[in-house]
């Protein structure tokens, strides 16, 4: 083991964490939950969207005052197998987890249920809530939406999000079938790596304004939150590869307006 | 317009249909639906699922042996918002459409309502039936397996059919937004069309047994109904442009055996 390295067990990481988010004003039980998914993630191997966001993503838009400590969850609208839930911008992790509880609930009652969440947050791990789902015996589905970074299909300028489609189902393995993974060909986690190896981009991931490909890594990651580049959707630039289809499973999971 | 070129109005077409269908035993009400569908591909431009099908996919099968011309509509389960049918190979366009109004009928009554089929037969355009929702008001999905044609990631053999996810929702504008794309980069029907035009396959479409890029457009077409080449999951060969995701995605959208 590296001496250079401290190692943590899960249940130290989740109580320091759930501590934290008590500390700057989230109520306990839904620090716990909140927590509960971070480590999760970690414990999946998604170290992109674990205990490394903790204090990036989550306590500094607290801190920032985008996002509420205190969650209201507050249901908009109500059927027998539908809800929509209005988050008022609290702990997405937590409101993402009680909206999966619910239509877990409405599924088990009438066959299937589905609830839609506005003013969210940062969910984190799409598959945790998906998982939700298999381990009551249910197939489960879940998306989002994310911050523009991807360019339709002939244009430059990010306009659709990394919007995962995740599913999970249960398998007669030893394990569900669990698939999460966002509609563009890359992500920023994944540039963020190639910069930390000192790589340059491969053709196909990212486009400049010109509509080239760029390969400067550690400018890409600058220009990226300038929208002066932009990520490819799966299926990559142009129609050769059938980008148009990424580009409209990106589309398809933009959450909409709701109609007058 | 062009002299050699004989034209019949959409109508004509599906009388002709029609007649043809119940001339090999289809029953009027349900070669009625079954045209229809074929029709509406051809209105909306997807020449390659409308029309040109009736006779080399329909009336073959039907001579064949291989799908019966009358349906048998049973529902094996249901609950109030799910059913699942066994169509006895019946016509698979009609199948498809009865399928399509239960789970309307579900929806219409208790928020969500989804339906899914055992031993359906080809049901041509999938966003008929995803359609078919948009008109009542609703979010329309679907999706079908088909025959083996994609190779899994880092695989030759095509294991995966091109399976489609396809979405119809209510828009604001005049139109609604339809989404109906294989889980592959290409399809069948794209690789005739180069073979018609005499034109070499790009890079990232096809591979041969030996994983590499195919190009021989009329041999590929021979190879691939032998299994000797495969069509890429949409993201292509390989993890550089997430040919894993198309993968996955295909795979998600296999229909699965059920539970014992």
């Amino acid at each position: 083991m590296d001496q250079n390295v401290t190692w943590w067990k899960f249940d130290e990481v989740e109580t320091f964490m759930r501590a934290g988010f008590e500390a700057v004003g989230v109520p306990d039980f839904e620090a716990k939950s909140c927590a509960e998914v971070l480590i999760a993630a970690d414990q999946r191997g998604v170290d992109s969207h674990g205990v490394g966001r903790y204090k990036p993503i989550y306590l500094d838009r607290i801190w920032a005052g985008i996002q509420n400590p205190k969650t209201n969850f507050d249901v908009v609208k109500e059927t027998p197998t539908t809800a929509v839930i209005d988050g008022h911008n609290g702990m997405g992790l937590y409101i993402a987890t009680r909206a999966m509880e619910m239509a877990i609930e409405k599924a088990d009652k009438y066959g299937l249920g589905m609830t839609v969440v506005r003013n969210s947050t940062h969910y984190g791990a799409a598959f945790y809530y998906a998982r939700m789902a298999v381990e009551n015996g249910m197939i489960g589905m879940t998306t989002t939406n994310a911050r523009p970074s991807i360019a339709p299909t002939w244009g430059v300028e990010p306009m659709l999000g990394t919007n995962p489609m995740t599913w999970g189902m249960p398998s007669d393995e030893d394990f569900p079938f669990m698939l999460d993974c966002a509609t563009s060909v890359t992500q920023r986690g994944k540039l963020e790596l190639y910069d930390r190896l000192g790589k340059d981009l491969p053709d196909g991931w990212v486009i400049g304004q010109d509509g080239s490909y760029r390969h400067d890594t550690k400018q890409v990651l600058v220009d990226l939150t300038k929208d002066l580049a932009a990520l490819t959707p799966l299926g990559g630039q142009g129609e050769d590869l059938g980008g148009y289809k990424g580009y409209g499973y990106g589309t398809d999971l933009h959450p909409r307006r709701e109609r007058a």
